[in-house]
Order: structure tokens, then sequence, then C-alpha cells
């Protein structure tokens, strides 16, 4: 079931495994902190899709919260072959599917207006950005190589159902942009939070629920999160 | 000096007096957050403007902060009244002065680009979304019933220099429609700080620093502040 270069771990504090591999994935606690942010549907009668899901780290700890039917989309076979076979190892088959694919090309593949939920912890730094790491894995996993974020949002616009919601991780020295981008595919953001690594820093992770076609008013900026006083387990 | 409903305050931390009196205006824990959030410019040369000043609370703080005129602007009279007094008592005369002025009419009355700085505690509540103040004066500092939130922005950004600052603080509630006009008139946001009451809670206040024509990149949320934990003294 392992291919050498991978090992079983532990993910968050359900009882749930996880294959990686540092020579290819690993899951980051972005992924916990967007999992357990993320308000779901509960009905098995819903449908929610992960998109940038990797090895399914956020699918996988979004189960446990709901009955509902977990799709997660990633562009890496590979990564796609070690969160079907993690899915198995937590007999959750019958609850969370993987499917290989770009995301960008969902807009044309999947109908419009078919889903409930989207969680997503996409790819962070702008081609230029940031030097691109030589694994391309890791490349693909944390640049905007094959997807950017006007791209995901407009995805995720399309797929939600109307009054869908739309949870994204993402950096704070983006926000704004990201911002304009939800406004201008009608998804209105209601809830955000600031992760900080401890007292007295900056913030260094945001969080965001959207709602499409939502009110204007009534956005709370919740309280803020502490990395180190996270008791999430970091790989 | 002072008449019968008056009294004489101390002022934040610093060796400040400041004349309030309950029936007319008291400043409020906002106005000492926006002073300390503020990051002034330091020379004699510059003009730092602070809009619905009140009793002068934010324009008196600021001026422990720098060398630079400093004016404040009010609508009503009896409160420019109250903090032209207070400057006097505090022997600022020389570099704060108060104008009783709309603000919305700043836009024709000053000159385009002629201030490198504005602090402003503008009303929160949109007309409509609160009870009124049966007490005009308290009605007006807290409604908008004689400035709003989208005058305001352009008064900023006409008068502001390029690369002046404009420093305020608001409700969480109203952070999107605020952020929208920042945009709108080339007011570019560099650092957010959210206030919350105590931890657990959701923020209730909301800082922004923005420079006019300022870049799009490096935003940064700025470490939580909790007001259980604030040494200003709250009146």
């Amino acid at each position: 079931m392992l291919l050498p270069d991978e090992r079983i771990d532990t993910l968050g504090t359900d009882e749930l495994r996880i294959i990686q591999s540092s020579s290819v994935f690993a899951y980051s606690t972005d992924a916990l902190l967007l999992a357990n942010f993320a308000r779901v549907p509960k009905s098995y009668k819903m449908t929610i899709m992960d998109l940038c899901s990797g090895t399914g780290a956020v699918a996988l700890l979004v189960s446990q919260k709901t009955n509902a039917t977990i799709i997660g989309v990633d562009i890496q076979q590979r990564l796609v072959d070690m969160a079907t076979r993690s899915i198995a190892l937590n007999k959750l088959d019958q609850q969370v599917t993987m499917l290989c694919a770009d995301v960008g090309s969902l807009a044309s593949t999947k109908p419009q207006e078919s889903v409930d939920c989207i969680t997503c912890n996409p790819p962070y730094f702008k081609v230029g950005d940031a030097p691109i790491n030589p694994n391309p894995h890791l490349a693909i996993a944390r640049h905007e190589l094959y997807l950017d974020i006007k791209t995901l949002v407009c995805t995720a616009a399309h797929l939600l159902k109307r009054n869908g919601t739309f949870f994204i991780v993402h950096r704070p020295d983006r926000f704004l942009e990201i911002l304009a981008l939800l406004q201008e595919y009608h998804l209105v953001p209601k809830r955000i939070q600031f992760v900080y690594p401890k007292s007295g820093r900056d913030a260094t992770v945001l969080l965001i629920e959207s709602i499409k076609y939502g009110r204007f008013e009534g956005l709370k900026i919740e309280e803020p999160v502490y990395l180190q006083e996270c008791t999430y387990g970091e790989t």
C-alpha cells in the first residue's frame, strides 16, 4: 500500500491517518486551520468540494464534521493516488472521493451551481514573487503555476449554489486582492479570522468564509488564533 | 474657564488634560486607540488634520508624538470651544488649532493635496441602522447625520498629498464598505489592526492606515489589541 518514500502520519486530533511523503507533499498547519475554520453543511444530501486537495488532509478532516459527500480535487495524479489510499485507510470511501483535475477546468466540466460548499488551501505565491521550488510537486502546490487566485475564485463562484459557502486559507499580504476578487464574483465575506505566530507579531495566515450572493451586512472578524497555542500538531 | 456641566479629565498616559461634559461629549476608548495606532509625521513642517475632532482628544494625544501643525475639525461649535480651551489648558496653542466646519465642505474650502496626514474617528452608524440619540451633540458624533463615510473618504483623499497617510477608526461590520471606498479614492491600506474586547470574542473596533497612491503590496495585519489589557483608561 505504501510506496518506498511514503509514510503514514496521524492527522489532527481525530483518529485519522494520512499517507504522506516528504519528497512529494506533506500537509501544513494551514490545512488544519482551514478544516477547523470551515463550518460545513451537515446533511448527506449536500456536496462539499475541496479544491487543491493535495494528499486530502482537508477533505479527511472535514469528513469528521459532516455526512455530506466530499470530493477532493487536485491536479497532481501522485497526490490524488496518495489521498485515495488515505481515504481507504480511514474507511471513508463511501463519503470521500478524489478527482484528478485542473481546478480551472471545472467551470467547463462541472455543472454550474452544483456544489453546496467549497474549501480551498490554494498555492499562495504569484509566479515571480518567490523562488520556485525545484521539486515540481512542491512547486505546483505552493506557486500559482497551474492555478491563480482569480481562476480559483471564478471557478468557486461557478460551482457554488446560491448561498453556498466558500472557505479559503491564504496569506494576509494578498488580502486586498482576494477581497476584490470575491466581490467581483459575488462571494460576500461573512467571517474573517487572522492567525498569528505568537503575541506581538503580524498575522501570517488569513481565513475567509464567503457566501455566494450573501448580504453585505454583518461581517465578523473572529477572535485571533495563535499558532503557538494550537493543539493541532504540525508536520 | 469651565461651563457648569463641564469637568477636567486626564487624557491618556501623558500629562494631558481635557475638558469634557457628559451632557455634550466625552472621548471614548476609540480615540485613544486611534491616537495610539497613528504613526504621524514628526517634522514641524508637516500638517496633520484630525477630522471629526470632537473635544480634541485625538489632536491633543497626537501632539505628543510630533512637532507638526495639527488642525482639529469639527462641525459642532460647542465641542470646538471645549477643544480650544483644552488646547490652551495644555499650553499647546502654538501647535494645535481647531476649526469649526462641516468636514464635507473642506473639499471646496481647502486646497487639494495640502495635508500630510489625517486622523479620523467618525460617526459610526448609518442613519436608520440604530436609534438616534435624543441628545443632539451625541447624535451628531455617533450617527452619519452630517457626514457619511463616503464623503469622509472622498474629502480625505482630496486633502491629502500624494503619499499622505490616512488613519481611521471604525467598526468591523463596515470593513468591506470602507475598503471599497478607500480603493475608489486611491487610498491604499497598508496596516490594519483589530481590537477585541477580550479573548474569545469577535473584534469590535477596526483601525486602518492607508497611503494615498500607495503600492498595493505589503499589507500588514498587526497584532490584535485586547481592550481588557489596555492601560489607556476609559471614560
